[in-house]
């Protein structure tokens, strides 16, 4: 396998495909022997829901202290504003549109669904499995509930959790007034341990709790080896559920109870790093899968300054509070150069030194100039689909909004040409159209959205058919 | 005089004359000895523009730190959503209305007006005069330009600074384009050393670094006494100005070059008192006077999630991001309990020991036990005036909106009858109207509504008249 060293980050800038163009690539820079990788995944947690990132009254004092410990990335965004093609960018490093995890007709998984993440795509498990990583996913996948389309068919050793949204598999209409105190017997969701059904109903109420005990359990039956664990909170997706302990416990209500207890979950699982002597090895990251639900309103939290939420193309529905965490390695600070869950594949696999696929196009890029540094992102373009089409693009500080429709209402869709135009940077609400003042922007934005669209393969879809 | 122990918060939540029962009374937590003071007051400063307060792109690493280090306040309030008003609140420990620092005419003073803040009100430097302080302010006052209104004439020993807002004078029309990259000779503004205007206009580029210069020489010429300063910043108030050092360093552009000069200037301050081993004998105070002027767009700044901006009574126009610092002394965490700067004065003079105003209602509570003790804060109510009337009042989580109106906007008020009802910890936004589910909280409200009103003394309006 060839070595080249990190600093190609100005012809990375150029391609989407640039990941591959280096598959082999093992950054010189990583030096950590045989580092462990945890990375935690919120599921509708809003951009404003962290204290850190400014939100008033949830109290979120280890992901805060992890943020002033690691980076704090304010420009890191998701592959999708809805849950299937986002989980699906995250554990491919591409784009939901190239392996047809995104439809026009369904927005998601559901339990009937027939579909799932193919085979022939490598996951983030799959790819660190060159370098021999034991490999887990805690709680909700969503890539798909066959068999063939499970963690354990997708590179991970071992699977516990809910395949899917916490809020399927109704046993009724849920009214209005149930969502304020739901039943875990509402929701008929399996819990899984690899391919089995373990627990029908799930007990919802200790999910978060177990989620949380099953990483400590695997990071001390692993401590030895080295480990990937991909936890993927089901909350604080509607409808919320918290222990005991966490019952009326945050000011912010129900919503805040939920987020707390997460909140707690990372500060147990930072301690327990410390206490094998793994933190000073071990990358941890945070982020969610979209932005917050908003048409649930107090259950739904909240995207701070940014506009609109989950099922959106405004910020809200695809800017996450991103932090990543690795005493003595990570430089600690703010980062505001942009980042986004398609990278962490790259990113990981370098930093392990396990082969980047170099048969296929990558949408990631390799961060880790950033993480260990302090260089600038080779990341400069944004896209923001909603199903299988491009409805805004962000090159730099500039974003244009081609398509804009509300998340989830019955209005038209509304093109835009020119498109409206924001300064991300100057005007993170998207609240000042500045297309007149920048026709040049627009030109070069429309270039890249031909250039990608000419590239494109699209996937077969998988989210549309169902089960006979 | 007469000493009282800190344990009576009960009691001072029970009424808005609560201070002066306990005038003379002397916090025996406070076991510092000759602790200075120093009150950082920027000039329309939104809730969501320092990085902590969550703004992604504004880079604001003393803030950060500090508090980081310190008390971060996230319910902190101040007394109008407009400068003069806002500021007399402050200085007082007083309700606008109690002093005529507020008007329905004109909504601050101006270069002609022929009022100021009256010589039979008590300032916190007036106040501490009673211990010996030191007392300078450093930057705007806009309590009044005439000699009699001056800071000199309020208890400071020393004034340096621009005596109104930063935008007045104007000698001439200034095009939209001109707040874009303004010159200070657009704006006619004195400078001011104690009486004597020194510089006319002033030059505003350096003006901000000058304020922290002279802040810096006022802790060294003190450093063997005990001093307060009041530093009030006349920016980021538009016209935006930046030293040359600080041109095109911000990513959010010129507003964010502003708020990081500011920035920079904490780190300045808070770097002397450490050299010179003030640091533990020191407690800094940041925040602002009122929310971001949005009528500006990128120009002004940003309330974050809280909803409006300067000129109203939403959130945005009155929550502030407010920090409290002191090594050694004030408990580091995050302070969601209600504060508001009127409880500055109360606080100030009883960690100074000095005695509390007890000829007048105040509207400030003692925060100490806050600070100090990790107790919950004696406050439990906001009231949100406009001019000379009440818009809208804040009891414990929920706040009353009886009349609403666009900060800037020619439209009429809007009487709401049942109020508008929030629960601000569950929905900062102010967006889900609960009315409906509390009638009981609103009957609450309605009638500390009519309580204040009854107890309350209106003073001569001072802004409606204009020199001859």
């Amino acid at each position: 396998m060839k070595t080249r060293a990190c600093s190609r980050r100005s012809f990375l800038k150029t391609s989407a495909f640039a990941v591959s163009a280096f598959s082999t690539m093992t950054c010189t820079a990583s030096s950590a022997k045989d580092p462990n990788f945890i990375v935690i995944f919120c599921d509708d947690l809003g951009y404003g829901d962290l204290g850190t990132f400014g939100h008033p009254t949830i109290r979120t004092p280890n992901l805060d202290r992890m943020a002033g410990q690691g980076q704090k990335w304010t420009n890191f965004y998701v592959g999708a504003s809805v849950c299937t093609p986002s989980r699906a960018a995250l554990m491919t490093g591409r784009l939901p549109i190239r392996s047809g995890m995104c439809s026009d007709k369904r927005r998601v998984l559901f339990p009937d669904s027939s579909g799932g993440l193919p085979q022939s795509e490598i996951t983030i498990a799959k790819a660190l499995k060159a370098k021999n990583y034991t490999t887990a996913c805690v709680g909700k996948w969503h890539l798909g509930q066959l068999p063939q389309y499970l963690p354990t068919a997708h590179g991970f050793d071992s699977y516990f959790g809910i395949p899917y949204s916490n809020d399927m598999d109704k046993v009724a209409r849920v009214e209005q007034k149930e969502w304020e105190n739901p039943k875990s017997e509402y929701f008929n969701v399996p819990l899984m341990r690899d391919t089995e059904i373990v627990e029908r109903p799930a007990d919802q109420t200790t999910i978060t709790k177990r989620y949380t005990d099953e990483t400590i359990k695997l990071i001390r039956a692993n401590k030895e080896k080295k480990f990937f664990i991909y936890l993927a909170h089901n909350l604080p997706h509607v409808p919320l559920f918290r222990s005991k302990e966490f019952e009326g416990k945050s000011n912010r209500g129900l919503y805040g109870d939920v987020v707390q207890e997460i909140d707690d979950g990372v500060g147990r699982i930072l301690r327990t790093l410390e206490k094998l002597r793994l933190a000073k090895n071990t990358m941890v990251v945070f982020t969610s899968d979209n932005g917050p639900w908003l048409i649930f309103n107090e259950l739904g939290g909240s995207a701070g300054l940014l506009r609109g939420g989950k099922g959106g193309t405004y910020e809200g529905g695809m800017r996450e509070p991103t932090i990543f965490h690795w005493p003595g390695r990570i430089k600690p600070g703010v980062v505001t150069d942009l980042g986004a869950t398609m990278d962490l594949l790259p990113t990981l696999c370098t930093i392990a030194g396990a082969p980047v696929p170099d048969d296929r196009a990558l949408d990631g890029y390799d961060l880790s100039p950033v993480l260990f540094e302090g260089k600038s992102s080779p990341r400069d373009i944004v896209f923001f689909y909603r199903g299988t089409r491009v409805f805004a693009l962000r090159k730099g500080p500039f974003k244009a909004h081609f398509i804009t429709k509300s998340e989830y209402g019955s209005d038209n869709e509304v093109h835009h040409d020119p498109p409206l135009l924001y300064h991300l940077e100057h005007d993170p609400s998207e609240k000042y159209n500045v297309a007149d003042k920048y026709p040049d922007v627009i030109a070069d934005i429309k270039n890249e959205f031909n250039k990608h669209l000419d590239g494109l393969v699209p996937g077969e879809d998988q989210l549309a058919g169902r089960l006979e």
